[in-house]
């Protein structure tokens, strides 16, 4: 496949392209997307005249935005949407019960990835959004899933700098480590105001059919008063259904038993 | 930007290989992929290097998958997620109160495709699923969409040659005029048995905040002795809280009027 001048590949260009449309940039006009990319504007316009006909990009006007047949492809045949289908309604079964907003994550690259999220007005602050990012370390979703994942992933995580987001975020590694200890001990995680200083997260493994901890299930609760052991309960009962719904047989793998 | 010999722009091509992961295959060996698109090898070994190297695919063991990246790039800056965000919490309430599955879809080129569906274990047969399509004609959401849609959409969808997919599927162009009439006096859409004859889908429109029918919110109900009109009153006090959710301030501009 020809590369550019500048040794890009062709796949990288489009997804600078892909990359440059998001939340607050939902369209953009062909100008725009060339600034935004930083590509040469006959680059980015002849690509853009290609992905138009594959209908990857739709026009809105005289702008663009991401074509609905590209969800559509990407959906089908990703494996976050199995997930967040197999864990919606347990996902609504613990926010009837406790309350407060419900996530769904996983771990991508270096980061915690919502892949679902349910909220609700009436509770605390809550900044994670579908397909948005946060730190492992400061996440009660992140270490749950790290101290449940590989010992080889456990490694990388702790020798990683960590920025410090609020007074009580944890970056050092021995007490990483500690903490670690506690989640595979007691099976969930309680994080008290890593993000922002009012919400204390609180988040659960969910395992797959082979006993993968592959998601983090979590509630954001209040930091005074909010209602923690019902949290972990609830979580833990949803997330034993998710994985039964994933395909598990209800036997007790070791992962599982350990979270339990 | 390289056409191949064949004149596939490598745009074509890189759709092709996301097209070839779908719901019954998620996985594929590279051998697998390069058959199912029908690229000479070379060609879908060098593109596959390019995806991985990019995350958008992931290796899965020795077979490969689509990269959690490539759904985060694509649902980032895609309308489909605002609006399925926006309307969850109220399918929620249709689903809760009307006890049946629950879809929300759009038009997208000629066919209806669902972006998000809440199932009942205990209802009634529904075929359609999250980032599935089905022909206009023969679903509640995609005649209630047409019929609110602009009149030269209408003219087109009437012109095309429409197949029965079940005994009381509508194809004649004059009684779907009628329909589409109907819809746009009563506000809402009852379809009998269009799909499977066991079930009856029922839809309304659901109006952005500048009284564009941009979705379809549907229930699927049993045939005999579903509960028609519940649906349909649950729906319309649904789709208006869509709406506000979507920006609508609550006066009624003239679509939405015709609709209630």
């Amino acid at each position: 496949m020809a590369n550019s001048a500048s040794g890009d590949s062709m796949v990288h260009r489009l997804v600078r392209i892909i990359a440059a449309f998001d939340e607050e940039h939902p369209t953009l006009s062909p100008a725009e997307l060339a600034r935004r990319t930083g590509l040469p504007s006959s680059t980015a316009y002849r690509i853009v005249d290609e992905l138009l006909a594959e209908s990857l990009l739709d026009r809105d006007g005289q702008r663009l935005r991401l074509g609905t047949r590209l969800w559509e492809l990407v959906s089908r045949g990703s494996k976050v949407l199995g997930l967040r289908e197999a864990a919606l309604p347990f996902m609504e079964d613990v926010q009837a019960v406790v309350g407060h907003h419900t996530t769904l994550g996983v771990i991508d690259q270096q980061d915690v990835l919502y892949i679902e999220r349910l909220g609700s007005d009436t509770s605390t602050v809550n900044i994670t959004r579908v397909a948005g990012r946060l730190p492992i370390h400061a996440t009660s979703t992140g270490l749950v899933l790290t101290a449940f994942g590989s010992a080889e992933a456990q490694e990388t995580f702790l020798r990683r700098r960590l920025p410090k987001l609020t007074d009580t975020t944890v970056t050092d590694p021995e007490e990483l480590r500690r903490m670690l200890a506690d989640i595979r001990h007691s099976g969930f995680c309680v994080m008290p105001g890593t993000i922002v200083p009012e919400s204390t997260g609180v988040a659960v493994p969910v395992f797959s059919a082979d006993g993968t901890a592959i998601a983090g299930l979590s509630v954001v609760i209040p930091r005074e008063g909010g209602p923690v052991q019902a949290s972990i309960t609830a979580l833990q009962t949803a997330a034993r259904g998710i994985s039964r719904a994933l395909g598990w047989d209800g036997t007790l793998r070791d992962a599982i038993r350990r979270s339990l």
